[in-house]
This record gives C-alpha cells, structure tokens and sequence, in this order.
C-alpha cells in the first residue's frame, strides 16, 4: 500500500501583526494541526508564532524556515527550526516546501512569498485583508480557508 | 578622493514579452548604459534579454543572474553570467544586487521581485502596465523611469 | 522551567552508498532517534535513506533538505520535506539545521557540508573511513560516534 | 560568427591572509586580466582583495559574490558587486559561476568552495600549500596554475 507523504501547508504573514491577525493565524494553525498536516512557516514572531502555537495546541508538528544563522531565532512553538542563513531568499523554500499557502495580513516578505507561490503554480488562500493580487483565493475566514486547502489536497 | 562604486540598476520582467515591453525594455538598458550605470537581470529572454541587448548598443556592461546551473543559459548579450543554481531564490540575489529596481510587464516572478526589493528598502519602478502595488513608483516611458532613477541615487 | 528544544543531528553522505555504509548509516539513525533527538539529512538515497530508515525504525522525526524543486524527490522515510531548489546550496542549509554532523563516507558533496559545518564552528564526526579532514573527529562506530554527540551536546 | 562568452575564472582563498599568499593572489588575478577573463571571489578582504587589485591592474573586470547584504562589504576593488545575502551558501555561486577554480591557500570556507566546485565537475587548482584534496589540482606557481586554466579552457 502506497502511503501519502503527510500534507504541509504554509501559513505566512508579518513578524508582528494585530491581535485580530494573530487570532486568525492561531485558528489556521489549530485547524491544520487537528486534521492532520504539518504547519510550515517562517519561524518568527507574529502570524508565525501565533500560526505555531496554535498548531501545537492542535497537537501538530511545526516547521520554521528562519532567515538568519541562529536556531534560537525560532518562536517557542517551532519543532523542526531549519536553519537557512539565506535572509529573504528562505522565503523561497518557505512557498517551495508548501503543498498550499494560506497568508494572513502580511507585508512585503508576504507578498514575495505569495508571488513566488504563485509563480511555483501552487494555490494561495489570503485571510483577513491581506494581499489581494489576481490569482490569489481569497477566504472569508480560518475554517473556510482550511476547507478549501483540504478539498484542493484530496482531490 | 573616494570614488563611488559604479551605480547597479536592475531591470525585471518576464522571460517572454510583447513587442511593446521588449522595445520599452530596450530603451531603458540602452539609457542605463548610457549613463554609466551596470544593468543587473536575471538574465534570461524576453525584457531580460532586451535590455540586455539596449544596454550592450549603449556601450554598458550586462549582469545576468541565472536561476539555473549552466553559464549557457543566458541570453546573448550577458557580459557577466552569475551561475546561482537556486531556480526562485534567485530572485532575492536580484534584488540585493540592485541599487534601483526597474519592473517593464512582468508576471509573478518580478512581483517577488518588486516584493523583494520592497522589503529591502529599495525603489522599485514600474513601467507598461505591470504591477501597480502600494509603494511601487509608476512611471510612464523609459525616460522618466530613468530620470528618476539618478535623481534618486544621485542626491 | 525553561524547555530546551530538541536537538538536530545532520547525517551525511552520498546518494548512493556500500551495503556497509548503509548499515552504519541506519544504526546512527536508529540512536539519534532512540535518544530523542530529530535526524536532518539531504533527503535523497543511499546515506541518507539509510539514516531516515532508521530513525523511523526507532520512532524518530526526520527532516529531508532537499536540492531540486520536488516534495517527491525526497526518499520514502523523510517525515519532513523541505523543498529548497538550490542545488548544491542546500547543503549548507543542512550544516546550518545541524547542531552536530555525522558524516559516513560520502564524496565531495559530503566534503562541501563537512567544510561548510567545520566553518560554521560546528562539530562534525566522520565515521566508515570518509573525509579525515584536519577538524574532524573520528568515530570507529556508530556508538562511539553518538555517545561523542550527546556527550558534547549536553555539557 | 559565434562569439565565445568571455572565460570567468574563480579565485577563492581566506579573509585574512598571508603577505605571500597575497603576493600569490595578486599575481593571479593580474594574470587572468591579462589574458582577458573575468575575475570572479567572493568579494571580501585577504586573498580576495588582491586578487581584485590585481586584477584591476591587469585592466580586468572583477565580479564579488559577497555573502552579505550589504554592496558596501565588498572590497574597493571590486567592479560587480552580487549581494546574494546568503551566507556560507553563497560559495555554491562562487563554484557555479566560475568556469575554473583557483585556490590560494585557505581555510573551512575556502575548502567548502573547494569541494562544491569538485562535485559540479569543475577543475580546481590549488597554489600555496593550500588544500591537497584528492581531485584537487596543484601547482608551484600563478604562472603554471594560469598555463594550466586557459590550456584547459582553449581545448
């Protein structure tokens, strides 16, 4: 029997963010966690750290993709700290090692993140006002985006 | 007297292109060169390879940042081909090398490049209708992409 | 009470590998994996499976690093896959993941993560009569050589 | 007629090094100036200056991979400044860009350069009692290493 490679699902966003940002990526991260997937992220604070804690709340596995040469850059909720030293250029392996993307709020590096996932030609689910460039898919809310990513992943 | 590093101005877009980008992405590389600054690109066709072309007629020299892992890969007019063998993730080394980002079209690579010099801190042009994103200069012929280019680095 | 985060050994070697090397390969795995710690590695075969085998074996984690640009590239006991599509690059991902490196023979890839790991201050073990580099630490066995790891890292 | 593309030749050795191992590097890059190839390192101080300064004395152009994020870390000869902001990674540029690789002494680092350009299937030629890895080229002086590098790149 063929076992499927566990599902890994990206959740991007700012290295701060409001309390309503962070609400949502804890919801994301808990959700991803309960069914199943592995939480992929850039490893820092803000919607990253809220997205782990959330995951391991959920009783998941958490990967963080750091920028910098410190595996104690990682927020307390990563499991697996992968240390890149690559700066922005891990933003690329953040959308490379992602089956999908889904970006809560976000600035700059999260629109990098979007545009290389789209240019990757993977799916890419925006939360709470963030970017909205063609080709993303925007959600209403955690649970819709989740449902999405999961009736995408399994078809 | 200190002497100043040579000016880099990088030139993005997409690897195929309309006429109309190709002719506009000429003329910039061709003014770049003219003014003694080094075009930086990814050094692939299209805009790449059209500015390539414009800055080599002005006189200038053409770096080509290559995402693949042969030095054949660049197009014609690349003086200089940087072998980086890192697909997307070139698309940072792009933008770190460029003092000024100049965008002609373009789909979702030089969005991540436009995201990625943003989130550098640099400035990022853009000409022919691509990416209109917050923060992004529109100017609206190679000219005045190039005048504000110098006035901006010169001052 | 201030937990610690899970330790990261990175085994190395080649793609392709001696029965012997997979054999020791595999018990490296399997007591990384029995002490608790995650195994990183490059994610392809040889070495490589060899390790991830066995720490599946003993109910470990592991972590593929993988070169090209495919989730699928990585061998069939990677828990974790990380798609960089850097090529060669990657590898000094793989030093930079690994508090400590173990390396079983290996070739000049191997060579390249021993070198990038030694200059990141990092300790590397080399072990089945691989790279004897000034730097390295020589284990005659897979005990010796994990017995040297946790000694070093829980001092 | 097909124009060949100019040659790029790699010179790679320490930050830091000795007044010979200068003498050395200077000489070197004079050389391949010289012989109209372009320089290529990694932009830094030590073996990598002189090589520069050669270079330029020789009336070449010389390329500075720098692993920084700053243009400004390069050194004052250099002519093209890449910023790929990727730390050690960077050496995989450096071996992937050069169409040869010259080694002058060195350390970890340079050794990493060293087996990355080996396991790319490049030719290394090493100067000064630098690393003798098995693979590795060596030869007594700049003259016969540059003898050595265009024999092999004009077959």
């Amino acid at each position: 029997m063929l076992q499927q490679r566990t599902f890994q699902i990206g959740v991007i966003g700012a290295g701060s963010c409001t309390p309503e940002e962070a609400d949502t990526a804890y919801d994301v991260g808990r959700e991803i966690a309960r069914r199943g997937a592995v939480l992929v992220c850039g490893g820092l604070g803000g919607v990253m750290e809220s997205a782990c804690l959330g995951a391991r709340n959920g009783g998941g596995t958490t990967v963080g993709l750091l920028p910098g040469d410190q595996k104690d850059d990682a927020n307390p909720y990563v499991d697996i700290a992968i240390v890149t030293g690559m700066g922005h250029a891990r933003n690329a392996i953040v959308a490379g090692s992602s089956d999908v993307l889904i970006a809560v709020g976000g600035e700059f590096g999260t629109l990098s993140e979007i545009a290389l996932g789209l240019a990757m030609g993977k799916t890419v689910i925006s939360l709470r006002g963030g970017w909205e460039i063609p080709g993303v898919v925007i959600a209403k809310d955690p649970k819709t985006a989740i449902d999405m990513v999961f009736k995408l992943l399994l078809q």
